[in-house]
């Protein structure tokens, strides 16, 4: 191990090897602090280059190599074991932009660079990189990329996986792969991207990648819309998609109970409209606002919205979003709360929450549900709060059946028990569970075959022992 | 051999095994009669099961197995080789559609649908199916998927592989893997289904999929543009993006050689404006027309668009597509060409088209070159007349310096040598050249690890030697 750090050393000077303990700290525990490891020791290497020589160094040791982005995973993908024999590469130093093509509509990063910097790099030159997420200041686009992320505008501009077009990655020999394409075409044999985007750093370490641009959005319609049931709103996000197809770019869920807890602890936040079981926060862009006027008169008018408001300004849109933006906070101000991040097909939501709230409400009598979500793509946050009669330790105790009632319940419905946030450490058994035999056997070929030392990340996903 | 076709009597009923040469024929040479192959049998099971059986009964009997679906690759994808060993799966007979969702926007199909009958479910449905192709009443979904085919809508819509959620695929053991899901986010590991689409059958048996519908476009509005060069297309690309980001929803360029070639050979072709040297065809979708006008007038004002028209009914829209889709066969008529099918980004066509255009014309005087294609995805089929004063064997005897030349210049310019036919028997040498050694290993791992017999297809791209 020595010899290894000498080499290391070597490779990338001393100060890029952090080994002591303060100066490791930042990198051994995931940011909500729910998983804590240790490492022989930190490297920051500073280009392709380094990663590639790091990799292939450790590879020789026979030491795991554990991918660190801005270290945002909500699933520990990023956080190394206990055992202190891993190498942290942490990609923060390969931050560059590295081309930007307004007429080929790409921009070319490392994986270093925070999600925001390349969404500002793009603005730059009017254009749109679409992906936003809460921890946008401080994620990264190799994180974006090796837990395929997502967020709010999926509808219309799809996962971070459709949003790539090229990768350059690291193997887990340490082979540079430059797959730097631009390109919306290109059938070539297997598309190897597809491999390493979704991944969480088990396959190889990603070290840039070239993104698709945009048209920046001129003009923005929100909306607050009274629904009575989560049904009738997938029924009201089909007509929003008749007739306005693609500048419906956002379309949200949000209950009474999610709203209610904002109102509750969230200050300065006010009811936009009348009660109402359910609502949804939809965004227009670049549509007619007197269409889009016109449309929800429409659907007043037939009883489809109880009641509805559309953001007079653009701080009022911000307001709307805010109150949808700060359920999380509000859940954690209420209390211990235990979380799902799931989706089913967009046509068996209602099915979903009617199945998923009776066997709760049967098995665990008060337990109060905090849905909401994006159920554009059928993906919705369903979380639970204790009753107020239960205790916070019972209602802990009781996460492994929550689990398994809320993620039987998905799968039945053919869906998935991480939409958005990936495996990691969090998961790793309970995948187990609901994928099919020949799919996880199927992963640990392709693990094997392209890590036959189980060296990358071996603590994410399953399929590395 | 004897034993392997009783099995497959018994898996299939002996009318499902097709031996004698008559009835096989037709599976034997690929629709442009450029290859033939001969094969043990060509097997048509009836379901999923069926062909897991049959590539079960083919494993054991180390004998290789060609999928194959309408027939219609245009790079040998699909035709057996002359060995006479393999065993064709034609898929055929895997023609139900399984369930319409309009309200998750997915249909489940078999492998063996046509496109067409795809297109024609959806529309049922008040839902677009966007894929469509020369092909598309031949063409089955099984080869679409398998060469993640592409088409005049990617810049809208994407290509097959984006429009896919969900599918199912027969491994090269035999095993059955149901990945049959609708959902628009699944992180939970491998996206394995990305491992099969545009594999060219060399890694299983694609069986069915889910595949994305959108909403059906109510209105469009086709135009034909003039342009002075491919530099100004592409510059026109983008402030039409800008200006209807998703409502654009095809740009085509044409040469004035290639229109002038349709005008010559094809019956009641009538020019559409004035003569200039290059042309785009632009549709537009759910686009109010009064906006579409007022831009053009922009454009012309501006002198960026020299003359245009807007057609004026759908006949006249029609007429327009037709003088597009009417290149290839007009330029068959007027002799033997030699074809590329190419891509780069976006804002390098007008420098790929004068690098290779000059190269060209420097080493074969008077060829001509038929450009046209999808500038909207970089991808150009650039195809090559000959001279007037060139015979024909001379010309076909050039196609390699030919091909070098065009491929060599693609490849400076980052782009591809095969956009969207696919590599199949045609570039399964080229491709060597030009992708990168860490890729080509990276492929031949995969191949080997998925179908370590080597038995999928073994005709199609490298790595199975």
């Amino acid at each position: 191990m020595q010899a290894l750090l000498d080499t290391l050393r070597q490779l990338l000077g001393a100060d890029q090897v952090l080994v002591d303990a303060a100066a490791t700290a930042p990198f051994l525990t995931d940011w909500r602090g729910r998983y804590r490891g240790a490492a022989l020791c930190v490297v920051r290497p500073g280009n392709a280059e380094e990663v590639a020589a790091v990799v292939r160094a450790c590879y020789a040791a026979a030491v795991p190599v554990v991918p660190q982005g801005g270290n945002t995973s909500l699933c520990g993908a990023a956080t190394p074991d206990s055992s202190g024999r891993a190498v942290v590469v942490s990609l923060g130093r390969l931050n560059r932009i590295l081309t930007v093509d307004p007429q080929n509509n790409t921009i070319s990063v490392e994986a270093g660079c925070t999600l925001a910097a390349v969404q500002d790099a793009a603005r730059a030159v009017d254009r749109l990189f679409p992906l936003a997420l809460a921890s946008e200041g401080t994620c990264q686009i190799g994180g974006n990329l090796s837990t395929n992320a997502g967020g709010v505008q999926v509808l219309r501009y799809g996962n971070m996986r459709e949003l790539t077009l090229g990768l350059q990655a690291v193997l887990p020999g340490g082979e540079l792969w430059d797959g730097l394409r631009g390109l919306r075409k290109d059938n070539t044999g297997y598309d190897l991207k597809q491999l390493f985007i979704g991944a969480e750093g088990t396959l190889g370490v990603i070290t840039a990648a070239v993104l698709k641009l945009f048209p920046l959005p001129r003009t923005q319609t929100t909306c607050w819309l009274n629904v009575a049931s989560p049904d009738l709103a997938v029924d009201l996000l089909n007509r929003a998609k008749t007739a306005f197809d693609a500048q419906l770019t956002a379309f949200e869920l949000v209950s009474e109970v999610a709203l209610g807890l904002v109102l509750r602890h969230i200050p300065g936040s006010t009811r936009p409209a009348a009660a109402s079981p359910w609502y949804v926060l939809a965004e227009f862009s670049d549509a007619d606002p007197a269409a889009v006027e016109r449309w929800l008169g429409e659907q007043v008018e037939s009883g489809r919205v109880g009641d509805g408001t559309i953001a007079a300004s653009e701080a009022q849109a911000r307001r709307l979003w805010a109150l949808r933006e700060a359920i999380s906070e509000a859940q954690k101000i209420e209390g211990v709360s235990i979380k799902h991040d799931v989706a089913v097909p967009v046509s068996a939501i209602g099915e979903f929450l009617a199945r998923a709230d009776a066997a709760l409400a049967a098995a665990f009598p008060g337990i109060r549900v905090v849905a909401f979500g994006h159920v554009g793509d059928g993906n919705l946050h369903y979380n639970l709060s204790k009753s107020d009669a239960a205790d916070n330790a019972a209602f802990l105790a009781s996460q492994p059946a929550v689990n398994r009632i809320v993620h039987d319940t998905v799968h039945a419905l053919r869906g998935t028990i991480s939409a958005e946030h990936g495996i990691g450490q969090l998961k790793r058994e309970e995948i187990l569970r609901y994928k099919p035999a020949v799919e996880i056997a199927l992963m640990r070929t392709l693990r094997r075959a392209i890590d036959p030392r189980g060296l990358m990340n071996p603590g994410a996903l399953p399929g590395a022992e």
